[in-house]
């Protein structure tokens, strides 16, 4: 078969080694090249395949995926693959399935939260996956307050056991996903009730179903809380809902790493520090922010690649119309887009730093960064997925009718991508923890106590309070100083203006209520900083490979000064920058757009994502756009018979005038 | 049964006639009367039940809308309805289907460009539905540009035939609804070609399917182009392809209002004038604003009531705890959106009287104020379309995780919703439309010929480029003179800015094309005025009902004073407003929003939807949500059976440690 590129041309113009960015992107060769393996493993696999999930119904969905996830988890073992293989194997399956909650969910909260005991009997069965667990903490109406949770574990002294019990209808577990049908055991978040005391929410092991025919446990009512947003996407899950009427466990099934309770029924706190849970949130969020660049990625990838295939207008005669990239619109739209997912990429291998410089400290008992490491990773988590899901839809747009395609990739995308700005914390309730900490900050700044990490910026308040930009022209914009500067001034100046108002207010409790627009927005242009400040340090930092450097440079002042642009509000507001200024940097942003256009689908390919991972007729490598969407089409159901079911009872009726008269 | 209120409470503090409002948002005692008893009609009829369409097969639920379809129509013509009626009722139906483009695309078609030989001929047959008709525009490869389209139409004087031809691929018709299984004719779009002369595009009625037993004529391929996005949505639509091998078609098939083609194959335009044409885009894009508030205000009813049923923190001791709707960050993301449905209520109350004004001036051959109504209603198109279908996936967000379920209504509203931003027009192409418009009107300033209609304010430019705002506190953005004052100097100033910018380039369309980002947001800024302007309008006129005018005040400097907010960077770059009268806006805002926080949802109830247009168990009136999610999981084929189907091929292997050795 003859062998199609439609965007060599394309490919021919990039000034950088692609192959060299690749390695930058993944992070390090070696990462690199299992990505590289893995997803091709996947995508030659045809048990893999995925592009006939929107014509399944919810059961074939679900019965795919088991089918799917039992072959990966053969797959890791036969094939004796690595953690790190495993992983990637899961991710580029891209399919949510049960075993995402098992091994991303149930098993890190036994290894946090339970005792050596506990790990040594639960994780030997776990890691077989001779039990299947999912992760029961959400409620029905409980979801971001965990404190509000109802079901209760009442400690029964006679017997030695908890009763777990939902009292209200409320208080049913709601979304766990893998509870609905397939997981045999939960940890379940429930009040601890001793003699009549309730000590907040602790955590439980609960099996749910019978390990010989799969039936629920007496006392527990499960099943599937029902169909979600888009055609494929979470539907493949089961997310579930639980109800128990007192339902016992044995005392030894409460996780009692923080704290227990003793024979006697007394609760006793235990000196493992409650800190290592943060440990745990701060795992878990940097491994979200390094999905969004992931997602935000695919979506630009499509968008892009389509982009420079598609042809539209600026031809009179009937002539080769230009290619939709060469617009400016597209160009405003599309590489601020391609910036941030660069941009997220390499904030989130910061915090794979931060993740293990704040392990190696909690082990010392060392806690002191850990508030301002749990605040910067909350913000960054609401921050990128925010900017991915509303990416993800803009890049749909970009791509005109056919981005509504569900063969475009991009709706399931979107669908399968939105649920990150709820889960793992509401987006708006995180940025109002990055707000507390930085009126804390804040309010600390004259106490000799220097602010650290992420907020060290603050203590040169004097200066960043007073200074004025030094910016002239637009090549100025392009100076690491003034561009951090400018952020750091505008971020500083909210949170001070948030701090002065707050101070107004008597009660604390009311200002922060009646001032949290404003604190979510101050909260907003601090994460904006660090995203622009760790871009910058690794541009300004050692880069292999020809011409690489070079793009980075050009894409991290597109994502500073398109953040300058879209904000220009608070940065005039706060005279951060002038309006002058503003459009100097605007200016330069058009220049560095014009830089980027003949790189641009280099770039893309550098993400080295496989056509089975993209998902995405208009996306494909080949650029062979058109005839691939026929073939798409031309398998739909509906394209089975020429005259379809459906025409004999209402469509000939109808055109023949031959309505049986019906009772209306 | 008892019957519940949850909301009750809610609907005892509003401080209006809800009543009275009702007629407001109507638009008229008839109007209100029309929609309150067709929706109901259509709620209470089984055929029109919706709640199954997430877990039907492509097949069924196209099917399933042929018979509503028919349905449908089987009413109209035996309850005798009127035109206003049969449009209600096919709207509250809720389903895209072959009936919209029917009657909004292919008989508006065949009446605005076809002969009166032709309409009495055609509109007979289409009238009774004896033939059934679509649209056939957009090509593969040809979405906006109208000009680049490919399908000829060859005139063959021998036979007196035109041959209707798809030269390549990307020339097939892609896209029409209603195409692909059902349409019997189609009014199509071709280049018109005698003589070896291409005339442009002209449009033909073209038979496609036999009349006897639907099957597609010989020389035509045709057949439904797949899965689009969403579980339901337009795939309840058979949009379609069709491509022509040389067929042929009478001559007198080609619409021949403004132009024909004789005998001899001349080619003749008429004397009518070409402009007619945009009367009908005029006409087509009012619509489609009223549907823009219409959809948005459904959003933002199903998320206004069940933030006031959900709770969420504000308790520190397991009581009761604080209704999301009270929290400051909720309502400054819900009110804005709120106001906007009204908003775009009112500028499409507002844009049918411009159509009528424009039909009234076109009968009497006037054309002055068409250019002007053409832009206007393109760029309201524009921004009404792409505010709402951002602020239908807000208004999901704000539902927390439920939003993301299917049974929330939300996912259907986005997906069956965003196509509004791409057809049509494109949202971007359109705001250059304005732009072009804006710009011209700019370099006439000095003319002596004042500009009209909704630019009038430009004439007054000399005082507009130097005023400063005379917002001294909080109250005087309450001020109409005011806030339209700092609208038009921000419009004003950055088209004029535009123009500046233009004038230094000496090749205009190579300026227009690099300018093009900054003229896209100030044909943005042009827009927001005019929806501002209109809204000010209406609630400075006369107003009937107990309490509504205070209400649509609130309401309309919401809306007013949160795009202030939203765009300061505009505002304050162009001197329009200082940080200091930027900073009280807000301060004016979030007292607005207190004041608007006992009415919201009796704000909501005014758009008098039933249940079923809602489509959804958090927006229920009664605001029962949790036991009835619980009633809408149960129904999910899954939970046909306890034990899942799968179980025994994947997970009981998988937990009993039986893998059959597999070959990987």
């Amino acid at each position: 078969m003859e062998r199609v590129d439609h965007l060599a041309d394309e490919r021919n113009k990039a000034e950088f080694n692609v192959d060299d960015m690749k390695i930058v992107w993944a992070g390090s060769r070696h990462a690199f090249d299992v990505s590289n393996r893995i997803s091709r493993l996947v995508a030659n696999d045809p048990i893999f395949e995925k592009s006939k999930r929107a014509v399944m119904s919810r059961k074939e969905l679900f019965k795919n995926t088991l089918r799917k996830s039992v072959h990966a988890w053969k797959m890791i073992k036969e094939l004796r693959l690595s953690d790190e293989e495993g992983i990637k194997l899961r991710s580029f399956m891209d399919q949510p399935g049960f075993l995402d909650l098992h091994w991303g969910m149930f098993v890190p909260a036994i290894k946090g939260q339970g005792t050596e005991e506990q790990q040594q009997k639960w994780l030997s069965l776990a890691n077989k996956m001779q039990i299947i667990g999912c992760y029961a903490q959400t409620e029905l109406g409980h979801g971001s307050n965990v404190q509000g949770l109802e079901t209760t574990a009442t400690f029964d002294p006679k017997t030695d056991q908890f009763i777990i019990h939902s009292p209200t209808q409320t208080s049913s577990k709601w979304w766990p996903g893998g509870l609905g049908k397939v997981s045999t055991h939960a940890v379940v978040y429930a009040r601890l009730i001793t003699d009549g005391k309730d000590h907040g929410v602790h955590g439980f092991i609960v099996q749910l179903r019978s390990l010989d025919d799969h039936s629920p446990l007496p006392g527990i009512t499960v099943g599937d809380i029902g169909m979600k947003f888009g055609n494929g996407a979470y539907n493949s899950m089961d997310n579930g809902f639980l109800m128990f009427d007192h339902f016992r466990i044995p005392r030894d099934q409460m996780l009692m790493r923080l704290s227990k309770v003793t024979r006697e029924g007394k609760y006793v706190a235990s000196d493992v520090p409650r800190q290592l849970v943060y440990g745990t949130m701060v795992y878990v969020r940097q491994s979200i922010v390094s999905n969004a660049s992931t997602a935000l990625a695919r979506a630009v990838c499509i968008a892009t690649r389509y982009s420079a295939v598609r042809r539209q207008f600026g031809s009179q005669d009937g002539g080769i119309e230009t290619q939709v990239i060469d617009y400016k619109t597209q160009q405003n739209r599309l590489f601020p887009l391609l910036a941030s997912a660069y941009a997220f990429r390499f904030v989130g291998e910061w915090l794979k730093w931060l993740y293990t410089d704040v392990t190696q400290r909690l082990e010392a008992s060392d806690f002191a960064t850990l508030p301002e490491a749990h605040a910067c990773t909350a913000g960054l988590k609401s921050m990128t997925t925010s900017a991915t899901s509303d990416g993800i839809e803009e890049c749909r747009k970009l791509c005109g009718g056919h981005g509504y395609l569900w063969c475009s990739g991009l709706p399931e995308l979107f669908a399968v991508y939105v649920p990150a700005c709820t889960y793992e914390g509401d987006n708006v309730v995180l940025q109002l923890q990055v707000a507390r900490f930085l009126m804390k900050t804040v309010s600390q700044l004259g106490s000799g106590k220097a602010p650290s990490g992420t907020t060290a910026y603050m203590g040169r308040a004097k200066h960043l309070l007073q200074c004025r930009s030094g910016v002239r022209n637009a090549e100025d914009w392009l100076n690491p100083g003034m561009v951090l500067e400018a952020f750091e001034a505008r971020s500083l100046r909210m949170a001070v203006t948030c701090a002065n108002n707050l101070s107004k207010f008597e009660n604390q409790e009311q200002g922060f209520s009646e001032l949290l627009a404003d604190l979510v927005e101050a909260a907003t242009a601090h994460c904006q900083l660090i995203v622009v400040s760790k871009f910058i340090a690794k541009v300004e930092g050692n880069i292999e490979g020809k011409g690489v450097k070079k793009q980075l440079k050009n894409l991290c002042y597109i994502y500073a000064l398109y953040l300058l642009h879209k904000h220009l509000g608070d940065f005039l507001s706060t005279n951060s920058v002038t309006p002058e200024q503003g459009s100097l940097a605007n200016r330069q942003l058009q220049s560095l757009y014009s830089q980027v256009r003949p790189n641009a689908v280099a770039l893309v390919d550098a993400f080295d994502y496989t056509d089975h991972y993209l998902g995405s007729v208009l996306g494909r490598y080949d650029g062979n756009v058109y005839p691939k969407l026929f073939e798409e089409a031309l398998k739909d159901p509906l394209n089975d018979s020429v005259v379809p079911d459906g025409y004999h009872e209402y469509i000939r009726p109808l055109i023949k005038q031959r309505f049986r008269s019906a009772k209306l």
